[in-house]
Parts: C-alpha cells; structure tokens; sequence
C-alpha cells in the first residue's frame, strides 16, 4: 500500500505526469487520496482547481466517482461548478444515488441546479423521492441499486445475470428474488446461490423467511436489525409492503458511527452536531453548548431556594458549607452510573421493561452495598480531613460548636449518612427514570442525567440540612 | 418471519412433535429461538433439559451449533454436561474456531475439559493459540476457517474450489490468494472474481493494495480500518508476517458495540462490566461503581481545602454559599461539552493532535461567546431571584451587607464572571487534556471527566472566593 502526499499529487498534475497519476490511483485506498485533498485551505484549493479537474480525466469513471464521494462538500461544489455538463453527466451516473443524495442535502443551490440539469428523467425522480424521506428514516439511507432475480431462473441463469447487470447494484452478496406478479418471495445470499447445484430453481433454494424495514423506519432499529441478525444488506419496504430500496450494511456501519457520536454528545450535553467540528462555525458550536448550561442554571433554583432557607445553618456553622459540592456530586455521579447500566442493559436488549421489579431489586441491593462501602470510607476520609486540620471548626461559631473530636464524629456521621442515602436513592431514581422515559418512547439518555443531577440536588440538600439542623436544633453537639 | 415462544416449543418436544420443531427452526431466525431459551431460569432449565437436548438430535448440525452459539454461557455449559461425546464433537466441529474460542474463556473448566476431549489435535491447537492472544487483541477475534486461493489458478478452477471449499470458511466474500511460496500477495472481493472473465488468472485481477493488521494490533485499531475502508474481512498477520488468521465483519460489529458501551461507562463512571447486566452478580455491580465514587470523593479535598480557607466569608455572608454547586456545576458541564468534541473530532480523524493551535483558537472563541451568553443570561436570572425574593440576604449579616439592588447587582455580577471565566478556562481545559492524554496514548473518555470536574471546582472557587473577598474587603458593599 502506497502513501499519498497532497503537494506530491499536485506537483505531478501539475507536471502532467498522468501516468503516474493513474498508478497513484490504483495504488492507494481512494478515500486515502481524498482525505489529503480535503486538508486543502480555501486559498491551497483556488490555486489548484484546475489540476485538480484533469482526475476526472485521467482515471476511470468509478475511481473518480469513488474519490469524488469522499470530499468535503465545499471541494465537491468547488469541483462541480468547474467540471463540464458530460463530465458531470457520467459523474452522476457513476455515483450511487444514495450517495448522491445524501451530496445534494449539503450543496448550495446553484450545484444542485447544475447536477439536475445534467441528471436523466427517471434518477431525477429517484434522487427527489430519497429527498423526500425523512431525515433518520431507513428510506433516506436507501438505495434503490439492487439487484432482482426472478424465483423461476435457474442458479446458472442467476449467475449469468449477476455477471452482467451486477456492476450497477450496490451490492451483489444479498439478492432479491420476486415472483412473476413482482412480488418479493425471498432473499438469497451469494454464497447460497454459488453452493447451490446449477440447475436449482431459486425459488427451492430462497430464504422466506427473510427480514425486511419499512422505509418510515427508524435508521437506529435498522441498525440493530443489522447487528442482531449479521446481515449485509435489507429489504426496504414501502407503505404498499412493496419492495423499494434496499440498505447495505455500509450505511449502517455510518449509523452506528452517528448514533455512538449522539448518545456521547448528549449525555455531556452537547446538542448533537449535524456536521463535524471543523466544519460547523463558532456561533452554531457556541449555541449548541449554550442551552444546556442555561436550562441546568435555571433548574438549580430548587436548590438554591434549599440552600436560602438554611442561611441560618450555614451562618452559625460556616464547616457545614464545605461538604455541599461533594455530596451533591456523588449523588449526580452514583445517579448517572445507575442509569448509565439501564440504559444500556435495555438498549442491547439484556432485559426489557417488563421486567422492572427485577431490576429494581438487584439495583437496590447494588445501591445498598455501595452506599454501605461509600459511607464508611466517607466518615474515616472525613475524620481524616478534620484530624490533620485540612478543614475545621471556626472557634467561637455562632452554632456553639466546639472543634473536637465528638464535633467531628457528628458532623462526618452527618455527611456519612446523606451520602448512603443519596446512593440509595439517585440509584433508585436513575432506573425509574431509565424504565419510566423508555416506556414512553423518550431518549433517556438526553434527559436522565440532568434530571438526576436536578432532582437529587434538591433530595441531597433536604437530607443533609435536615439532619443537621435536627441535631443542631437538639442542642446535642453543642452541649458536648 | 415466525414469532417463537418458549412454552410452545416446549410443549412440542416433550409431545415429541419433531416435525413441527424442525419447522420452526427452519422458519425464524436462530437467534430469536435461543433468545427465547435464554429467558428460562435455573429451574426451568433443570427440568426442562433433557428436552432442550432433542434438538441437537432433530435440527441439522449447523443449525444447531448456530442455535448453541447464541444461548447463554450457563445453558451452553449444562449442554454441554449432558450432550454424549459424539454430539460434542459434532457441535466442535461444525462451530467455527473463534466462537469456540470465546465460549470457552467463559466455561468452568470441567466443561472445557469435555470439550477438548472431542476436539481433534489441530483444532486442539488452534483453539489454544486463540486463547493464547490477549484480549481486544485482534488475534483474540480472527478465525483461522478462511479460503486461500493460489495465484496461478483460473478464475473458473477458483469458483469450483470456492463451490467445494468454501462452505468450511467463515467468509467466500473476501477471498486471499497466495503465491506458490505460500505468501499473501493479493486479495479478491467474490465480486471481482464473478465479474471477471472465467479464463483469467487470479495474479492478473487481484488487488494488490490490500490492508492487514497484525495479531497484536487492539480490536478498536482493527474497526476504524474496517469502517474507514468499507471491509468485510481483512487479513491478520503474524509476527513474521505471514497470514494466520482473518477478521470477518460480524466480528468488528460486536467489537464497535462493546467499544461504545465501554466509553459510555467510563464517561458515567463505571468500570465497564465483561458481561451482561443480569449475568453481573450484584457484589461484582457494585464494586464497578464504588472506586469511582471514592476516587472522586477523594480529589474533592482540593476543593474543601479552598473553602475551608474562605469559611469566614461563608459565616459573615452566607448568601454567598448558594451560589456554589451551580458555579461548579457549570464549569464541569461546560468542560465536558469541550472534551467530548474533541474526543469526537480526533476519534473520528476530523483533526490531528497536530492541529492543537488551530482547534484552540476555534474552541477559544466558542468559549468566548458562550461565556458572555451564559454570563448576561445568569447576571439576570441571579437578579430576578434576588428581586422576587426565592434568594435573599440576611440582615444583620456580619459582613455588614444591605439587602438591596446594588448589592444584588454587585453579589450577581460576581457569580457571572466567576461563570465567564469559568466557561473560557474549563474549554480550555478539556481542550488541552484531550490532546494531551491521546498524546500520550491515554484515554480522555476515561481520564477527561473527573479532571476536569477536580481541577474546575478548585479553579471555580479561586475564582470566586477571590474576587468576593476583594470586594468584600474593599468595603465598596458595606459601604454603600
């Protein structure tokens, strides 16, 4: 495998060593060759246009289509607008027309208008009506490149008709066998059909009981679909149940890219990017990170109201102050892994809704001995801090509060017994949340973490000033 | 496409209705009929064993080793114990040696002794040499059952190897052919080879820019090569640079979903769990929280070390302490949102770790322009609540404070630069954390998080103790 250098592809365009151009070409993973081209600058690509034209020239139609497909789409438009109406003709019929597609969603107006010019009738209507689907829907990552065999050919004849119509289809390694009333019958892998004795009939050889989508369907079922049942590719159906398009898996492959990026970008509150972060602005970045610290800012009122009305607390015993961030956090933390766990045991499909109370009760024993293991670790850590003096009690505190080892015993027991509770609870909370927002068809992994964090802020402050200012109230420390 | 129930199927073995049983495994999908199986509790499965057992006697063998592949560990293990001999070494034979691998790391090691008894020498030895590469190693996945072709063959003598061969393989769709000196030196997609003329010599029509890996190289290395280039299977050499093994991409779909579930755990502060959920005993759950809880407990101490400094400021106005989980908050959310587009952006090849200067003047203006956002936005929300009373000052406060419009203005306008300079130092933050940690070959969707969380909650109350004790301190509040 060759490794390829954008100013050495220049040079020889430039040049005009086309020889080595073309052996460059068919050396080197396209999207190797493309990806180097896509580091050009605004400036860099002006300049080059032109040489980079003669590609399109020089290499066959489907390496160039290939190359073509893996440039970002302001190289793409740049490119478009230059080509010529034939280069441009034999560009798009080359190109798959999922491809195509997904290309024109990005391109401004004026390209599109110039490929469509350049598009035959029928794939003008095929590459509208894959517009049309919805974004996220199986039908807009379809193609309708496929391949259809009829289920009274015999195997000898199947082959010899892949050998000739294959090249067009997206794929050869699922094949779609209709009847004589072009009704889908059955799916055929490849391997089937090569293993199969000649003179079979497809339809004594066909899978029937084979699994389709429907082209509203959600592109993250299709995917699970896919890795459930190892397939390469699907049948697309319409709203008639009629076969129109199908799905290969390195679409899906593409999904799962995005759907991983999605869920990350999410649970750290990021609204998911449409694009990549160089090519999104600074503004749309900004505003995709803005509404998530605002909406949290404005949810810790509940909180903050908390925490206003145990200013009396907090005045006469400042220490009480120091522990509020750590505990509000092992709680959001302890809240998060909990649901963490659920979501993804439903999402692989290891339990199932149903089984709630199941669950529940392993969780609990879980958030049980967490919050045991914690707590205990917490009073010694607590004790520590006190002992070696890395926090203490203000003498003379309004509270009447000495700095001694009984104060300390009381307080870290304080925080001990709110931070086993937390577990507890933020445990307890992160599942019914996970099991409730599923139940509803709700993505829990945007709402649950702010929601734990919210909640149990307000849940972690009840309990911690509660017990404080019923021991405090009780006049047992400071009467030590 | 079938539904199955687990009682239904049942029921038809112990009526021995075989025929109806055969036609159910003809007729759904095998892993739904093992899903089903899976759902049968310790009891069930005791009692109904012996039934389970009439399947392997019915259903075709290589059906049944599919159906067998997909049961769970403890099922595939009281199987085991009750299959005879020549069942087993049936089942052996027909599973593919990389299931068979990873069946057995699972196995309690009389099950494993039974097996290996019915294991013939060589598959004996594979099986070992599997076992014997470390785990998310590519070797730890690849299977040994490919097809190699030799490169003077005809494309016709090569389908009818294919046709005779090809059934033992793992994958005909990638195909490897060596030369007469039994070295890689092509690959062919089954495509190439059915499109192309049945006289040509496979020398002539191999690809000769293939990629490999090696049987050391990590499982996630081995995915990003398969979705970057489009793969169905790629060629795994050995030390000496032979081919050993190949990795199909069935395979690399598992190895992308545990990659992902693995990162989402580490950024929600689990250690990833090796198994199910249900299948996780409850001690093994909660000892996969508790080090992260601890660990993150502990590096509070830098942030209680800080406010324990300023607890003079908290008792003579402790207003001021309301403000803090929401300070810190906002800093760690923000953070977050940085490094999880950075993790995003570097994973995802959208920029280098050589891009560093140019990603962080980008990220510096994000950070710019959310921070005055959020800044403004919060200057008000803080005002609103003072106005409408849900926070308020006491009076009589040590400090000597008004509970009036300047002071609000002044308190607000504190917490909002806290939060501005915040937002531009915590992006900053995970910026330069997630370049440095991938770097070094660390992985920020582990390390990035608690990071940030530690070293923003020390930095966010510098910030504001600093500035409030100045204000405080300057009498211009007191004063007024």
């Amino acid at each position: 495998m060759e490794k390829i250098n954008i100013n050495e592809l220049l040079s020889l365009l430039k040049e005009k060593k086309f020889k080595e151009v073309k052996e460059i070409f068919e050396n080197t993973p396209i999207i190797d060759i493309s990806d180097e081209v896509n580091t050009l600058d605004e400036n860099e690509l002006n300049e080059n246009i032109t040489y980079l034209l003669y590609i399109f020239k020089i290499v066959k139609p489907e390496i160039s289509a290939e190359f073509f497909s893996n440039l970002n789409s302001e190289i793409q438009s740049k490119l478009i607008n230059s080509l010529n109406d034939e280069e441009i003709q034999k560009l798009v019929e080359i190109s798959s027309n999922d491809d195509l597609t997904d290309f024109i969603s990005y391109w401004p107006a004026n390209v599109v208008t110039k490929i469509f010019k350049n598009t035959s009738k029928s794939d003008r209507e095929i590459i509208n009506k894959l517009l049309g689907y919805k974004e996220d829907s199986a039908g807009s990552i379809m193609t309708s490149e496929y391949l259809t065999l009829l289920d009274d050919m015999k195997v000898k004849d199947a082959i010899s008709l892949i050998r000739k119509e294959g090249r067009k289809a997206e794929t050869i390694y699922t094949l779609f066998v209709k009847n004589n009333s072009f009704d889908l019958v059955g799916v055929l892998e490849l391997d089937d059909l090569i293993f199969a004795n000649e003179d079979s009939l497809l339809k004594d050889i066909i899978s029937k009981n084979y699994l389709t989508c429907n082209v509203d369907d959600d592109q993250e079922d299709v995917a699970k679909i896919f890795k459930r049942y190892d397939l390469n590719a699907l049948a697309v159906l319409n709203e008639d149940n009629k076969l129109t398009g199908i799905i290969t898996i390195d679409d899906i492959m593409d999904v799962i890219e995005k759907e991983k990026n999605e869920d990350i970008e999410a649970m750290n509150k990021v609204t998911p990017l449409e694009h990549s972060y160089t090519e999104t602005g600074v503004f749309k970045l900004a505003f995709k990170c803005i509404p998530w610290l605002i909406i949290l800012i404005v949810f810790n009122i509940g909180s903050m109201v908390l925490q206003n009305e145990f200013q009396d607390i907090i005045s006469s015993l400042a220490v009480v102050s120091i522990f509020l961030t750590m505990v509000c956090d092992c709680a959001g933390n302890s809240g998060s892994q909990a649901s963490t766990l659920m979501i993804r045991g439903l999402s692989t499909g290891d339990f199932k809704t149903g089984d709630f109370f199941k669950i529940l009760w392993k969780e609990f024993r879980v958030a049980f001995i967490t919050g045991i293991v914690v707590a205990i670790f917490n009073f010694l850590w607590v004790l520590f801090m006190f002992s070696v003096q890395i926090i203490d009690i203000q003498p003379g505190n309004s509270a009447g509060v000495n700095d001694d080892l009984l104060t300390w015993v009381a307080l870290s027991g304080i925080v001990s017994l709110t931070l086993f509770l937390n577990i507890i609870l933020s445990k307890t909370l992160g599942l019914v949340l996970v099991f409730g927002l599923s139940k509803f068809k709700l993505d829990p992994a945007v709402i649950a973490g702010p929601a734990i964090t919210t909640v149990m802020d307000i849940v972690s402050l009840g309990i911690y000033f509660g017990t404080l200012s019923w021991v405090l109230s009780s006049g047992l420390l400071s009467g030590l």
